[in-house]
Formats: C-alpha cells, structure tokens, sequence
C-alpha cells in the first residue's frame, strides 16, 4: 500500500504566544505519478471540506496511489476558531477585515525573467524544477521580508508554499446557501466532466489572490510567454481548482463521501490512482465563463425570504426573494419581490434573512451552457 | 371593521445621536374583549415572527375583533442591526453581552404590599385597574432612576409597560435550529391545545427576566397570595407565553399563515374574535414540565454533524451527532458518536458545525407525555 | 529556596478539537505558612495582570516563602484570543454572551448542611480540611454532570478547583479606562491597609458569581453559621480579593513591579513571606461600601470626551463628560454636558467615545471615606 | 455673513428596512472662491473629525467665506454604530470585511479619453466643467448597475458624488493610537507647510481606493496627459488630502480646536476665508516618500507594552516595544524586546497590547526629513 506520514506545521502565533498549528497528511505511492495537494477550510466556516478528507484518507489507507497525496485539513488555526455568536467569523481577520484566502503571491514579473532563462533545449522536467525552485524561494523571501509580514499572507504563504510542490492543487469552500460548484481555469476546461459537480465556472489567466490562480497563473503564463516569444509548445502538466461544496456552517457525512468520489474520479483521470475503479458519474452539467458569474445586490434593507433554490433554473421575471418591510406591514408595501433579471441558475444567496442594502443577495449563472 | 393606527415608540438612541424607535400597530374592535399585547425579535436574528405578525395584520384588517390588539414587529431596533459576519448578533447587547430578553422587572414585594391593601369586597376589575398602575408606576420609576439604566433594560421597560396593559401577551421567537415550541405558563395549560404547536413546556411561577414571565408572575402570585392569605379565589384572566416559530435567521410567509392562524385561533379560544371560525387543529402534542427540558453540552469541540433532527422521536443510546476530529483523521478517534442519554425529542441544536467544549448541542424534551 | 514547578491544565477544547490550556506555576517555602493563588485575566482584555505574576514569579525565584504560591497568568485561553477588530473581545462568550467571571459556583445548602456535621470539639484544622473536601467534591460533580456543562462554567469550575485550596486568593482584573481599585470581603476590611491601592470597595457576604465571593463566602457563610447556631467563634483565616489594576488593552512593565510589591506587602502582613522587608506604602486610600459604588449610565447617544479622570475628586454639578451631537453642530444643542449628581471619585469610565443610550459611562465612589 | 443650509443624505438602508442618512451642512460666502468638502468618520471609530468640524461649523457661523464649505460629520452611519465588547467595529463592513475607504471609484480610461476631446483652445473653466460632468455621469452609472452594488461601495459613491464637485477635498481620519499625521499629493506638497501638522506623507498618483486619490487622480492624470500629449500644461487647482487627527476611540473638543485652525490656515492660504487672520503655525515637520512610510509586523503572539510613544524620534537598535510570554515567565524568554531596525519615528500603533503573530505593531517613517 502507500506510506503515509503525519506531521504538523506551525503557520501562526494566537495572543497567548502559543503556536498555530495545520495538521499535513502525506501518502506516497510506490509506483511514480504526480504530486497532489489538497486543503480545506481556508475559511472557517467551510467545513465540509474537512469531511471530504476525511473520506479520502480513508480511501487512501486502503488504496494504492501514483505519486504523491498531501491533505491539509482545516488549514486556518486562526479562522476556524473565532466565534461571534453561534456562528464561526471565519472568511477574514477578525482585526482588520482581510480575506484570508487573498493573500498568496504571484510576481508576474517573476515569471517573465525566467522564462527568458529557458533555453530552447531544456527539458520541462528540468523547467519545472527550475521553476518550483525560484518561486518557493520568492516565498521563502516574502515570509523573511525585514519588517515582517501580515498574518493572513503568512498563513497563505506558508500553504502556498507546500501546495506550489504539487501538479494537483485543490482547495475545498463552500458559499454561504449554496449549490456545489467548481472554479476551473479555462486552459483545463477538460477537468470540467471528470468532477461530479454540477456547476462550472471557467476562470483567465488573472490573478486575484486565491490559491488556485496562484497556482496555475505562473504555469500558464509561463507556458503562454514560451510560446509566444519562444515559439515553444509545452504541457506544463500543472491544474488547480477551487471547489464549493454546498454550504458553510453544516456537515454531511454521506455527503462528504460523495463528494470525495467526485475527487478521486478526477484523480484517476490524471493517473493517480493505481488501478482504481473510479470514474465520472452521468449528471448534467452548466458551465459559465467567470464574467457571466453575476452577483444581485439588495438596494433595500429588510428581511428576506429566499424563494429560488441553489440549482434551480429561474426564468427572467420569475420571483427570487420576497422582501418584508416592517413599517409597511399596513400598506401594499408590506412586501416587495426581487424578480430574476434573466434567466439564471441562482448557485447560491446570503445566509440570514435580514440584509441591508448592497448585500450579496444571490449569485446566478447566466448565460450558461450545458457541458456534454 | 376595526379601528387601527400606528405609531412609533422611541426605546434607545445610537451612537449616531439619533432616536431608535419600534413600531407599534394598534387594532381596536368595537365589541368589548380582552387586551392582546404581541411583539416579535427581541432578539434579532429571531425573524419569523415578524412574518406572523404580517400575517396577522392582514387578518386583522378585514375581520373584526373584540377588544384590542397591539402588535410591536421587530422590536428591538439596535440588536436587528447587528451584523458580524453575514449572521445577525441579536441575542444580547454586544457591548456587554446582556442577554435582550432578561431585563424586564418585576418585583415581588410589590406584589405582596399591593395584595394587602385589596378589600375583601373589591371587585376583579377594581383589583386589576389598581394593580396595572401600580405596576406601571414601578415601571416608570425604574426608568427614571437618576443615574440612568442600562441599554437592553431600557428597551425592555419601555415594552413591558405596553404589555402590562394587556390580558394577553405573546413573545414570538425563533430557536436556532429549531422546530416550534411554546412555553406556558401550568395555570394556562389550557392554551396548550389551542395554540397549533406541536411541544408545550409547562413553566412554574418563577421569574427569570423574560417579558412572558413579567407578565405572569404579578397576577399569579397575586392570585396566590389572595387565596392563601384572603382566602379569596378570583380569575384574574391574564395570560402570557413564549411562542417559538422555528428557526432563526430564516423566514418563511407560507409557515407564517399558519403561524398566525395558530394564533388566532388562541385568540379566539379566549373571545377576542367576533364571529371568526378559527379553531385549533387535530394535530400531536408533546409536553414537558421546564425541569425536563434539558440542554446536552458538548464535553469536546470539533466539527459536528447533526444527525437528530428537531421533533424526531429518538430512544436511548441512538445516535444525536457525530463529531469530526480534524487531528485525528487517520486514527479510529477520526469520529465521535454521541448518543441520546435517555428517550427524549430534541426540541433545537446549535446552528453551526463548529463547537468548542461546553458548547449548547441539543435541547430535548425528556419525560415528555403526548397531550390529548 | 523556594521549590519550583510549572504545569499545564487543560480546561477546554477549541472548535479545531484541540486541547486549550493554562499554564500554572508553583512555588513552595521551605517553612509552612498560607497557601495562595493568583490568577489574571479571567476577562481576556485585562492583561495588566499578567505582568503582575511576570514580576512576583521574579521575585519568587529569588526570596524565600512561608507556604505556597500558585499563580495562573492568562487563565481564560479562550477570552484571551477572540479578536473583533483590533480589541480583545474578552469580558464574555462570544457564543452567548456570558460573562467569564460569573460561572463560578457556590452552593449554600451544603455550607448549612456541612455546619451541622461539626462537632464542638472538632479542631479548626480538621474543620476546614473537611470543608475543602466537600466544596471540591462538589465542583467535580458539577464538572461531572451528565448532561455536560457550559464552557464559561467549565472552566471557571477547574480554576476554582485550584483556588479552593488556597488560604489566599487574589484575582487580577482591569477596569475598561480605570484607576486602581480593589474589592475586598466587609470581614477583612484590615487588608485594605496592606495593598498599594487607593481606592477600596467592601463588599457584603453575598454571591454574584465571581472568584472572590465563590471563596470567601462559604468560609464567610460557615464561620457565620457557627457563631449563630452553635455559639462557636472561630477564625477560618481564608481571605480573597478582586484586584481591579487600571485600565484594559494595556500594560506596563514599571507600574507591574509597584503591583507586584503591593501584593507581596499584603501577604508580607499575612506571614506568607520568609523575613522580607515590603511594608505598605503610606498613600492615601478612600473606601465605599458596595452600594455606594454607583454607575452612572447616558441617557442619550453620541460621541463623548471623559473631561473627569479616574481618580479625580469631583464636587456636585461638575463636569463629567461633553457629549457631541453630530446632527446639532449649527444649534445650541451641539454638546451637551453631562455633571456629576453628588461629590464623587470617577474610578472608571467607558473606554469608547461612541456611546449609545443606557451606556455605563463611569462607575463612581459616593459617600466615601479617607481610610487611616 | 455666509448663507447656510442643512440636509440629509440618504446613503444606505439598515435591516430595519429604515433609511440612514448623513448630515450635510453647506455654507455659501457672498464672494467668489473654490469649493471645499471636509467629512469625517467614514471609519466609525475615528471620531475626532467630528469634533474639528463641530469647530470649524462655529467659526463659520462667525466669519465670511469666499466660495463654499460643505461639511458632512458622521459620514458613515452604518460604521460609527456597529459595537463588538466596548469598542466601535468601524474600519470594515462586518458583513464581508470590506474596507469603509477603499470603494471610491477611479476610471483611468475615462481620464484619457476625456483627454482627447480638450481641444487647445479651451478655457481651463470649460475642461473643468466638462470633467465634472463626465465623472459625476460615471458615478451616476456605477450607482445604478442593473445589479446593484455592494454596501460599501454605495455609501462611498454618494460621497464621492459630493466631493468630486469641490476643488479642495479634506477627509479626517484617526489612526489607532497615534500622532498627527496627513496625506498629500506629491504636487500639492506645498501644503504641507500651510496645516500645523507635524508629520508628512507624500504620495504618488497611485489610486488605491480611498478619497482624498479618488480626487486628486483624476486631475493629476488629466493634467499630466495634457501636457505629455497635447504639450499644455495647465494648473487645475484641485487638492485632496487624508488627514489623520490623532488617535481613534477617543475625542478632544480643545484639541479639535486647534486642529480646525489648522484646515482654516490651509484654506486661508488657498484664498476661502475673507479677510480671515489665520496662519500657518511655526513647528517643526517631518516628510517621507510613501514608500519610506513602514508597517513593522509581529513575528511572534503576546502582550505588549509599547515603549515607543507615537511623534518620537527613535534611534536604530532602540527598544520599541517589549513582549511578555506567559508561557514562560520561568525563562529568559518572558519578555522579548522589538527594537528599532533604522532611525525611525513611529507614527502610530496598534491599540490593544494583544497581539498575534503579523500584527501590524508600529507604522513608521523611516529616512524622513525635517520640512522648512
């Protein structure tokens, strides 16, 4: 079977002055195939990723791998544990409102210097482990910057650092009220059908801080300037995703092995499963492009009832929410319909009833497609 | 029809300088009744009877009453408006973490003093007149102390002194997860099959700060005092519960019809309805005395699924929740059961996965009987 | 020298299942003598504390000890660390908002119930040996109970398991913006003397929760009990107080060695020191009885300077505070001044600007009195 | 004297569904002259601006303008009422940890290609007009996408729609605990010496969100393609700055004082007061270069004292701030001293002595100079 090792990383310091640890689970094949590493709760609140591990370790005690799995589980020590109220503050810094999953690093300039380094004869073996090794070393740089460095960037750096190692990255969320989706970069548009996930968002070449453009934003573009300006063709072999798997604040046992299915489904499409009887299940499938992933604020305040489901499919004009005015309760503007813009697929909406205006009320594909 | 009005009560000022008001709609009939006195979110992500109070309106609008009806919908202008995270924190002051539903007065030797000076021949309407202006008086006093009185007993006073006008009060909240379950008070357990609620808790006569028992306590012991002490049985006809519409931080107007038929139908048990054909439905009751209405702490934290759902029948040692333990993943204490300690209905849960030690898993009604 | 050890107890577990503990230091004298414990920030802000046992653990390291010494710096772990915004979110439960200083237990019936066990001849030693067994046995089983128990209570019950051993115990508060203040129990009102500190509260024999009251009013209750019951006056020599030192959200290393010295002054007089020379300071000190520690709250919301500062003696009519209304900057109503209603010491003020309505502004000595 | 007005803007709705508004008090002088806009607290926990306007509105009830002032205090009113324990949550939306300062709208392409319709011939007054009037449409636009906008992002528009019509843009901030310190456009350095404000931060035209760049870089851009393109170079007379007034949390009405000299000196010398006697103040004052402006990040959790006072002149290898451990107060390694890693003055810190690792502790400046 496949070796497996247990250790535990120190990414933070809390105000006790003690030590914030993630706990990295490692199986390693015998046989040679590439490198994956997968986390969740990145956000506090996201916790269903962390029964998707659970699933896979269980799997992979028993089956065998090609290459390399590393899983980090619960990987915010930090957010995972601020309460405010019964719910889990978790998607920023409780200090300073930071994000805590924008702060990995890309130096686009980085990538450009490099890429003049590689000479027409190189191997992509060889640039690959050139590569790895100059951009953990500017990793390694930012965390030693002289007068220190965020706490969100480091613990964002110190996981970049293990996950930039792998070919397979994939980072485990959830929305708020949410149907499961998967962000894919358009280059690996093929992973779409290989994942049970019903939803699908195609992701450019642009970096906004998430883990996975920070890891397939330096491949892709690297491979793009070869091209380009080397005329060189090359399979960089490199994937990352961000997959939402329903809603934050719940767990679901038999959910979780589904959706760790869905997991190794892609993996073995990819060769690193040895053996393994595990392939995509038939379901429908809607794909958009990330510029029809369109988010519908409130203009009014009030309380809210969500009428569309995550996953429905909504005609335009159909109603989406219906909003409560408790001064009005007299008047025929007691309540007021939020009507679908379009025809969309709601993916998810805010998880209290009670909104001010300008909140993320839902979040729709459209113009979507279905994949085949 | 009915007489109505609205107005807008002031109960605090913002850290702005501006006055913070509730809204207060006001049916009258024009046949005599009872005083019905209900309000909804005091604690404020608890929403759904707002909805019911929409709906009662609505009602209240096109069928005539006798007597009154007052209805105060989201009254609790500062905790309705607390964000942290996407989630509302409405159940206590975030200043100093009171509670806003544990500031309401009362004051037993009131009671006592007050009791003396009733007559032997003193008639039920003359005791009843005297003694809501005594309370009222009480009241007032507490909100004119001249160094002041803190936030949530503030907004507190200001609603008991409308409720303690009325016969009949009703506070609407939500649990967390939670199915529907009334409190009453065991004088009124009466009510228990009027109201369309499927768990009943039978409250003794002792106060605990909420405005149910501010309002029960005075007449029952009143009524107390004047049976052991005069001799004297009289029916003071007052009533007041708790009503707990479901889940917080959803709201659902289809339930809330039926919520407030659920109402009306109480109401109309007691005569406030004119001609109105609302009657209480054939459905199961569950009941406990409040000493058997227990909570389940956590004695672990961790990543729970919540396998018991509110209002399932569960038998001893079956299992309520499963705990994720994210260190432990490749080990067999990866997962905890923790199982039902006797035969019981949980009534609520936490609403978040996440739980430290000590955390307030389930509520559950144990020694439960079924009404008939 | 003293003997030295340091341990870890573990007190709760966090939402990641992780074990969260204290850290308690030891020392013991060579001679015998009284038994103390210290503890500081039981509320996570208030970590002036800590730098107070930073200071005695030096100084315990190098001067011999009549007795133990038992300290526990940053006893809640969980205050300690929930951060909203810059603040320490520390004085209660982010989940219910319960205070982290009131779960501590104290139950009457079983002082009553034990006072009758003893016997007219049973020595003093033996009474409280017995004593102390039963209140512990009693905490264990209130940790032990079946159903589990709140995480405040929790962990207020293990470190009051340690406190109760103790002869001496002193718990290390800060005020919000403060001067230094002290709780002290009516019967022990000679140590005020003893402490370096100018402002003195006596408190009555009555249990609201906290450690202090949770230790000396079973001995308090007992030793009353005795006299009253069974004519037997004896000394059960257990003293404890709340030390209130200055202002959250900040320390100081400096004013921590004068804190320090003051709390070795005071067991220098209770012969918990071996021949050390630290005498009581000659200062001014001023005392109040509990009630006559009034709390003066706003009635109005805006933005406030403290013109009155912790420590000042101010005269009736006064000015305590100018409040500033945003919305009035062009009338007469632009600041409103806010005068004390009698002569008084301001020992604490809020620590914000922005105050809402029913704010607890200052807290203040009245119809105090110079200490000789 | 001048002519004056006062408004209400209506900038968001709560969850009460109830409108919030800001304050907009305008003074209108019978004499020609520029327009200024001055507003205050659009972080809630800044609050001393309120009292600098408060003085400024006194003095211009008193004395004669040239142009106008429009003054709006308080300009956040979501932000300034949101509390967590005692403090004011006021940097970011607790929704989403949106910064309340970084949602001002710069569209770089609308500079340009309103650049290319200025024809040589046209008068300054006729580009400003016309600029005005394009950018006030964009604002107009961004206010109402068919899908809305976030809550942040609203209220900064409606602001911004304000100011963009002034020529002089003054937005008062507070830092955490700090001295005086402002924000000017590397063009306008000038000012600096006109405000008595003793430190200096001079910026690029680099658009990062906030106010004072959502106006200057407009002008400055459209100034430079003027000149670089069509070889004009024009003088626009707009001028925008940050001013950070002290420490947030607390305010001063005699330092407020003083500080609204200060923007009355600045404004004399751009020719807004008529016949005014009120000048620059001669003190010493310190600039750097943004990028010499330095943020010292926490490598470890604790508590901290701060030794170094905010406006110190701090030597290289100097104490900055001292760390308790109180996991190991037994040790050396109880406190741990943060030295200065340059010649270097702090300007602020962080307020609370809790800390975790990567925590911004000091902001400082760093190969500063001294203006003249």
């Amino acid at each position: 079977m496949n070796q497996f090792s247990k250790e535990y990383l120190v990414v933070a310091q809390n105000a006790s002055g003690r030590n914030m640890h993630v706990p990295l689970y490692r199986f390693s094949g015998h046989r040679p195939g590439p490198k994956v590493y997968i986390q969740s709760s990145i956000h506090g609140a996201e916790v269903q990723g962390n029964v998707v591990i659970y699933h896979l370790v269980q799997w992979l005690k028993q089956h065998s791998i090609c290459g390399e799995v590393m899983l980090v589980p619960n990987c915010n020590p930090v957010g995972t544990n601020i309460k405010s109220g019964e719910y889990t503050l978790g998607r920023f810094d409780p200090v300073n409102g930071t994000n805590w999953n924008r702060g990995y690093l890309y130096d686009e300039d980085l990538v450009t210097s490099f890429a003049q380094t590689v000479l027409a004869e190189e191997s992509v073996a060889s640039i690959k482990q050139r590569f790895r090794a100059q951009i953990k070393k500017r990793l390694q740089q930012a965390l030693d910057a002289p007068w220190g460095i965020g706490l969100a960037q480091q613990l964002n750096l110190k996981l970049q650092q293990l996950a930039f190692d792998a070919d397979i990255v994939i980072d485990i969320h959830n929305g708020p009220v949410s149907t499961r989706h998967i962000y894919i970069p358009k280059y690996a548009s093929a992973a779409a059908t290989q994942f049970n996930i019903p939803h699908v968002i195609f992701i450019p070449n642009k970096f906004a801080g998430a883990l996975d453009e920070a890891t397939f934003c330096p491949w892709w573009s690297l491979a793009e300037y070869l091209k380009t300006n080397k005329g060189r063709e090359i399979e960089l072999g490199v994937e990352a995703f961000t997959l939402e798997m329903g809603s934050q604040e719940v767990i679901n046992f038999t959910e979780g092995e589904y959706d760790a299915r869905s997991i190794l489904s892609y993996l073995n499409s990819k060769g690193c499963l040895a053996d393994a009887d595990v392939g995509a299940e038939n379901i429908a499938r809607y794909a958009v492009d990330l510029h029809h992933y369109k988010t519908l604020f409130t203009h009014q305040g009030g309380i809210v009832e969500y009428l569309a489901k995550p996953g429905e499919h909504v005609k335009q004009g159909q109603a989406l929410a219906r909003v409560l005015n408790v001064d009005a309760l007299d008047t025929p503007d007691a309540t007021e319909t939020i009507t679908a813009p379009c025809d969309l697929i709601p993916i998810l909406h805010f998880p209290s009833a009670s909104v001010l205006s300008g909140t993320q009320l839902y979040k729709c594909f459209t113009h979507y497609q279905q994949l085949t």
